[in-house]
């Protein structure tokens, strides 16, 4: 094991993997230290929707025109990823339809009916896309934009990107304490010390321990979301269909998936049978087919909460050589590709454009 | 492979497994034929419990000494077994409280508070026991006698026993056709042609094949059963709970099976939401805690119905070379070990109680 | 469910998903019976090379040219398929590298190397393509058009397709008879009674009793195939690499797939301990650095052969409304596309290579 | 959650479990911290031999007292924990046996032989109790005493019954840092700030860091162990096979676990080609039989290894409020009980046996 590196990203997820792809293609000296394996956690946990327009809630234009920019970058590196680790990310275009079951439920797609890549759907219009969907629905917005991709796939072939860019992997790594001697930072590892000269914190729902360690007051949450994965024969469902945060996504392998529950500060990682019963229940709601239906699979993430639902992405406030990469909360795999390139921007003293920057930062101000 | 045995049975299931057992014992040369693995369908699918009360619903007699006369059995072979195969078979005690929310339920269980060895427990002395069932219960029937075993364990244990007295199992062997000359089987399978002087047909779900190709009138239908295993920890659950076909069975793992749906003429094998959804709410109903509980598995299988629910178990009506055994419906765990004995006493011309033969004859008269 | 269809193709397997999808997409009314689930069995248990060349022996021009057909016809459904169904079939491109450790294998690679798209690469040129392959080659055979698919996905979007062509797949049926009255077959299933005008036999390695039934004398015989799938993280390998009948597939999900063992008349469908260790020895010489990666899965299948390790795709020889697609032993996955399309060009009577048709018409002369 | 315990285990494996339960049945308050789930790691990792005798190797008469007192605690404990927890920890009889190939492996068994519980059997006695065992062999130390148990479920019912006598277990509970305050500690975790009077480490191979808190010079390094379960039909073992560290233990489920590979300073926890390999080979060596075996379950665990091999159980050299029990190596299962006992004396000020004390303290002189 190489002893001294650029930069040292703790944390082998799907944001970890975008910085040190970008990073390492720039040519900087990068290695990852994760405690188990690569995107095991939230990363795999994730439906994959890139849903730039259906997760917004017209609380910031920052985040959205981050959040496109991100979606964006997906469609540039899809091929450049797949040539270089020849794994398949697995975009699947297809849209998004926020269905609408009530007048009410339609008033609040307002806001992303303002935007002008969201059209509005008539129920009938719906059923022609949707012959199975529920027959209690008066409409949808109709979001063709919005996609998905297969979250451990992405992450999987970001590192091996990297790798073949020159960046070092280290799974099943621990790191035991962080120590700043002059200008390098000393960290204690389970498989011994390393030397870095930039440090990125980018653990998602298990960053507060680095919190303290650092000095930086902010606090994550874990938000516990389940997911079922179910197959059938008889009906085709191409959309995503999403309805008061519940969603069904169509993969690409024939699968179904569902998602997702939300439990505030419970870091059990296991799916509890309230949480299927949730899902069964809402999934048959949105497409009464699903009830036959077989399951193939359940499974469990922490989403990452910060004060304000939106992530941390710039500088620690008193050190320049501590960055911070965490707290995506529900748009992870969305906002993956945007802040690896933020992340390297930020340490390739590249431009950044200045809103994203005071956005993101961590100590702005607390609006809510 | 050995080409001509005493007795081929065909079937690898726990009604098999039985047979193949009490004739080798007995120094006849046995063979089974098994289209997959052994146990492999509705024998792993059953939650195992031996129910010879609880299942108990006053319509015969017969039916119910058979029943306790196998539960007895049980507790015979256990060490006999475990001393032969090394395989524990997993006997819990514990007893069965069936459950009782109303009056009417307290009436429904009539029936089974009539028989010698069941107690009413009011509700206080059902919470003393299991502190964690439904507050909404006024009491229950305590059949401590009911006891559970694990099915694929006692199927192995037989099978392996078999074989220790001489038996040949030949699993991933199709049977195509069977023919009789003059006095012997000639049996064409997947892995060549096998003869035998007697044939036993214990093929549950899958016998109507066999029904139809050896002249017998008789249908089998297919019930099918879903079940799924739950982990908690902060609670316990030492007996098992019942209440209107459901049950939550504690299994010595720790885990607790919760079962079982009942669809009839469904083929397919697989788990349905709707059947998880069903399982879910009535657990929830009988044991609260059940909800935060980690789901660990989820199976199904088929019950091999006959028309009053009840085994065929004995000959063909024109040909005493040829023996059912199969139609064992939901009581197929528990039937096993009488089943098997009552099979090789048949063979072994050795006397079987007169009201057995008669209840289970396959041209007794349908009294439904 | 219906009871009556123009034609029934009976196995659910990649052959008879690929008739399905042939003649629904001609408007005929076609109907699948499937035993358990489609695409179980040797379809599931494939690698996935579609390797035209790869497999070539120089036995058979007709057989290769039909190979090159199907190849083809992968590119043109690819999109077809996936804008029906939403699957994707996952073709990877890549290429096969026939590696020769010693000048005899290069010998034996003549027939190959003679075919215009293949060319011969010195070792440190293959190094160049592989660094991880093995030290100990002197080259290999470059074949950069034989490419991969998913084999479970082939079969689930010709099936999804031929839905939306009105077709029906009936999982969970079993053929219990098959009887000819004037022109209509009745087919007694599990499911009840279902009539057609044209049966097709698809059912692979368990096609015997079929044939027995209908009168054939041929034989297939199945012959077992175990693979395995790993993954690392250091090493990256982008074409499949090949020697001796094993390989090594990368998928584009970042996993590597080992396979495959042959052990013929085996009906057996676990990994056995001895397959598992020929695999890892075999794979560990070809790629030295499989040995330190994690294994994810391991499973087996079994191959349908026939007396010329060819297929039957015809008709019966005395009943031009029974046709027979099975017996594709390794290739069945390469031939699926041309094989569907051929058995529907029979059925609509349209035009067929004759060399084919004599290639893999029933009663052909035994060359060997 | 209750903010204060008079003692807090950090660990929650198999260790942790049997310190709280020995302490809550003497009444003392103690709540168990673990990172993720109790038992996920080495725990369930082992095959459950008890090899008191098996594993001496004649270099310390005390570690082989304290190994045949915990073997004893087994015998007394099974009921116990049956009756309160509803748990069966599957203690299976038997015996094991080392087998010889040769003279010098003979003579390498003379430090047990010379023991008065274990005897040596010629091969045609080996072959008398498992005529499967390798024909190669010379003959065999038999060890009647040694038994083994299933892993998972003792720490179950160690923990089920600990929580019976009121003790408190958090699962996804992490250890963010320890401190003392007068004397109190204040232990922050992911859920909050837990107070206790005494706190004990059962972490194993992840014990550095705790080390590293609390001012111990001690390591812990890890020794990774692969191990895979094989089922087959035809044979059948009923004795563990034990040959130059490697093993295969029949488990009462029908079973065979072959284990354990020892890669020294090894974190990853995934098995990999290699591993199987050696496995399988040695397997082979020992039973031929396994060749053809059937392959179920493949997995690795850390055993946690100290500068002798022994473990360190007893009180931190500076602060008797701080305990060690962890360690372990190879006998994690084999040394629970005794040792979960002896923290509990060394907590009730119960007397321990002086050499017991000695033989494990934390500065114990390294005579290695």
């Amino acid at each position: 094991m190489q002893s001294s590196y650029d930069v040292v990203v703790i944390g082998g997820g799907i944001i970890g993997s975008a910085i040190a792809y970008y990073l390492a293609k720039d040519q900087v000296e990068v290695a990852v230290l994760e405690e188990s394996r690569i995107g095991l956690k939230a990363t795999s946990a994730a439906a994959g929707m890139l849903g730039a327009h259906s997760e917004y809630e017209g609380d910031g234009k920052d985040f959205f025109t981050f959040a496109r920019y991100s979606q964006a970058l997906y469609s540039k590196i899809q091929d450049e990823l797949y040539g270089l680790s020849g794994i398949d990310i697995g975009c699947k275009k297809g849209g998004i339809l926020k269905l609408a079951f009530s007048e009410r439920d339609k008033k609040e797609l307002g806001t992303i009916l303002a935007l002008p890549t969201v059209t509005w759907l008539e129920a009938n219009e719906v059923k022609n896309l949707e012959p199975d969907v529920s027959p209690h629905i008066i409409g949808a917005a109709y979001i063709e934009e919005d996609t998905s991709v297969l979250p451990y796939r992405v992450c999987q072939a970001f590192f091996k990107g990297a790798q073949v860019y020159g960046a070092s992997i280290f799974e099943h790594t621990k790191v035991l304490k962080i120590q700043k001697q002059q200008d390098t930072f000393q960290i204690d590892t389970t498989l011994g010390m390393i030397k870095a000269k930039r440090v990125v914190i980018a653990t998602g729902a298990w960053s507060n321990p680095f919190f303290q360690q650092l000095g930086i007051e902010q606090q994550i949450t874990p938000v516990k979301g389940e997911c079922i994965a179910v197959e059938g024969r008889s009906t085709l469902l191409k959309h995503t269909i999403f309805h008061d945060k519940y969603y069904i996504v169509p993969r690409n392998n024939g699968e179904l998936v569902i998602g997702a529950t939300m439990k505030g500060n419970d870091w059990s990682e296991h799916v509890s049978l309230d949480g299927m019963e949730t899902l069964i229940q809402k999934a048959k709601e949105l497409f009464p087919a699903v009830g036959q239906m077989k399951i193939n699979a359940a499974w469990s993430g922490l989403r990452p909460q910060t004060f304000d639902q939106k992530p941390f992405i710039g500088f620690h406030p008193h050190d320049d050589a501590i960055l911070f990469a965490t707290g995506h909360y529900r748009n992870g795999i969305l906002l993956a590709p945007a802040t690896g390139e933020m992340i390297a921007s930020f340490i390739l003293k590249k431009a950044v454009k200045k809103e994203w920057v005071e956005a993101f930062q961590m100590n702005r101000p607390n609006r809510r």
